[in-house]
């Protein structure tokens, strides 16, 4: 029997949301799950103790930047991903796919996944964004070939070709339970005709991503490591075809139809949480029902609500960690800026009902001083109280499925 | 009976070097102690629990950067230092008569307390630094005079009166549990006439300091009251002379003399390490026995051993926890600096023989790679470590007085 596997619990009567479990060699995942970004093998300023403590149950980190540094071959010789960063419950690793979008027409365009409509939510600010429609994501940052893509590394500027086989190596050395099939996250800007194109070489590199991770594990020598690696990662699909109803749903078709474990919705998502919704209405019903679905990049509490009901079971996005860094708090009125002058005599935690560590021992004036005073400690008391924040959020609405 | 009282243990036989217990409101402190500083209301990116668990005993809170953020009246409102920031052991807070130095002569001449011999010492580095030896400290950036020093404010170069009595009160509203005179530190660089006049004057002020002190004191309305306020803080002079024999001599006669609580060595330490301990010599015998000696600013391990030998039982230094944020970690060894390529694969922690949780759970090439990506977490253990290190340093002392 697998290590891993996927059972739903319940379905909702009122809408598509499900509750259920995914299995993996190290540990168990409760879903609907928000996934924390850990994209450098360490989750922003916090220990894998304090992790655990805010019941987070599985940390996303990035091939990509791993890969670059400090090279997957150094973390697979200091015994994979989970021993090197002292985090021993499920990981999720992603293709290094996405930076093809974020480093070249993300970057240059100035967006997103949903293109230019909360500036906030950006990944990277763009200084000399247009946003014009461009007809391809034709990039000078990044050469898309058949055979994968070219980047210029962000460190070091040296070029480097990920391909679906690299990326699938790159993932089975740092060793993630979960892992992703290498893709192109189109531009919300690209047009119908490139997006098709994009979304059909997605599809070859998916099954090239299958191919080679079947073939790893059909290098064995024994009936013990045929077990021992049969059982040590399982992959992701990821569904592609931008905001156009007839390439979400062939995609949904495709990647369905391939044996992966668990399928993820990747790719630009439209010009606004509406196109967004209305892409995934498109999509999950096409797909497997017993597999689970990720829906890559999206935490907005709003956002995790909605699709939740329209059937996702899992999320992972940066914006809880990285908007805490910039001293805004998750609070259930909505973000609280605690660089408010309003704040500065202020006795009270964030959030006089939350049980972290932060409402629990720090007062507002307290965190607005070591925000303003810039010490260390403001970004990581932030940080503790938006991941158990979501946390919270994550186990009510499993409660209420 | 006060709640203050300062013990001594025992007496080494091979040296001056003596064992005792600081008793204060909030709790007891062990000497010789190290003390970690804490300068904005906060040890660099660790909570006061992670400090408990490394047998942190007392924390060095800088009055003249809480003064400016958030402000005294707003940490009394707050309950006093204790409690906005959440420890509840005991304090220490100087006068803001160090960065009359720091800001201004230290600054310029870019010098620490010791002259520029030790250049990762300096407290700042001054681009340009002529090194030459003025024969005062007059500044552009403070202004010095017998009412008290005037600065302008680091943050917003608002122009800020410090005086004795400014500098108590404002202690005094912080709340910590000791708290010292208001002086002016002499640069190393200052000649004998400069550092006469100034060490008069701030036996004038040690004067001014003692009698804000009591007087405040004898404010009490009831007997309730006087022992509630008798018993909060306590206050220790400052011994300053520079690095010339009969001002040391003069400085610790009078101070001595004066009913502090406990005596501070400050000022200049000369050119060298042998300086210093040669300035020491001429002082501490000159001392009464019975009180408490805190070192100023003083942190180097060596320092420390041949201090305490000399009859030192506390020291202060932001050296183990600014060091650790540039990736240096102390070791029995030496510092051992984690950019180092040597440790890129290394799967052994900084010390084998350390029980601090970094080394309990990392290996080097971990810790290497957080530094080399910048996240916060490798600050914060660097951090956990250097301070486990002195204080596991400062419990092998005592055992061996």
């Amino acid at each position: 029997m697998s290590n891993f596997d996927f059972t739903i619990l319940k379905t909702s009567k009122k809408s598509l949301a499900r509750r259920g479990i995914i299995r993996t060699p190290h540990g168990n995942i409760e879903t609907p799950a928000f996934i924390p970004v850990g994209t450098q093998a360490t989750v922003k300023g916090l220990t894998p103790e304090e992790l655990e403590s805010l019941d987070v149950q599985i940390i996303f980190a990035n091939t990509y930047h791993l890969f670059l540094r400090p090279g997957e071959k150094i973390i697979k010789d200091l015994g994979g991903l989970h021993q090197f960063m002292h985090w021993n419950h499920p990981i999720i690793t992603d293709s290094g796919g996405f930076q093809v979008f974020s480093l070249g027409a993300g970057l240059e365009q100035g967006v997103g996944k949903i293109a230019s409509i909360f500036p906030e939510e950006r990944l990277m600010q763009a200084p000399n964004s247009k946003f014009q429609i461009p007809n391809s994501t034709k990039s000078n940052r990044i050469k898309i070939t058949e055979e994968g893509v070219e980047f210029k590394s962000h460190i070091d500027g040296k070029k480097i070709l990920l391909t679906p086989e690299k990326s699938i190596q790159i993932q089975k050395d740092l060793g993630a339970d979960l892992i992703l099939a290498f893709d192109e996250c189109t531009s919300p800007l690209a047009d119908y005709k490139y997006t098709k194109k994009s979304m059909e070489r997605t599809h070859r590199w998916a099954i090239k991503s299958l191919e080679t991770f079947k073939n790893q594990k059909s290098k064995i020598k024994s009936q013990n490591d045929k077990l021992k690696c049969k059982n040590k990662q399982e992959i992701y699909g990821i569904i592609q075809g931008g905001a156009y109803k007839d390439l979400r749903e062939k995609s949904a078709q495709f990647i369905g139809k391939l044996p992966f474990f668990g399928m993820a919705i990747g790719g630009s998502l439209g010009k606004s949480k509406k196109d967004m919704h209305q892409i995934l209405d498109w999509t999950l019903p096409l797909l497997p029902e017993k597999r689970p679905r990720h829906l890559l990049g999206i935490g907005g509490i709003e956002d995790i609500i909605e699709s939740i009901k329209q059937g996702i079971d899992t999320f992972d996005c940066a914006m809880p960690t990285r908007i805490a860094r910039t001293g805004a708090f998750l609070t259930k009125k909505g973000r609280l800026n605690i660089f408010n002058s309003r704040y500065q005599s202020d006795k009270n935690p964030i959030e006089k009902e939350c049980r972290c560590y932060t409402c629990q021992n720090y007062s507002r004036a307290y965190l607005r001083h070591l925000f303003w005073a810039k010490e260390m400690l403001g970004p990581r008391l932030a940080t503790i109280h938006n991941l158990y924040f979501m946390s919270r959020l994550m186990k009510t609405i499993r409660e209420n499925i």
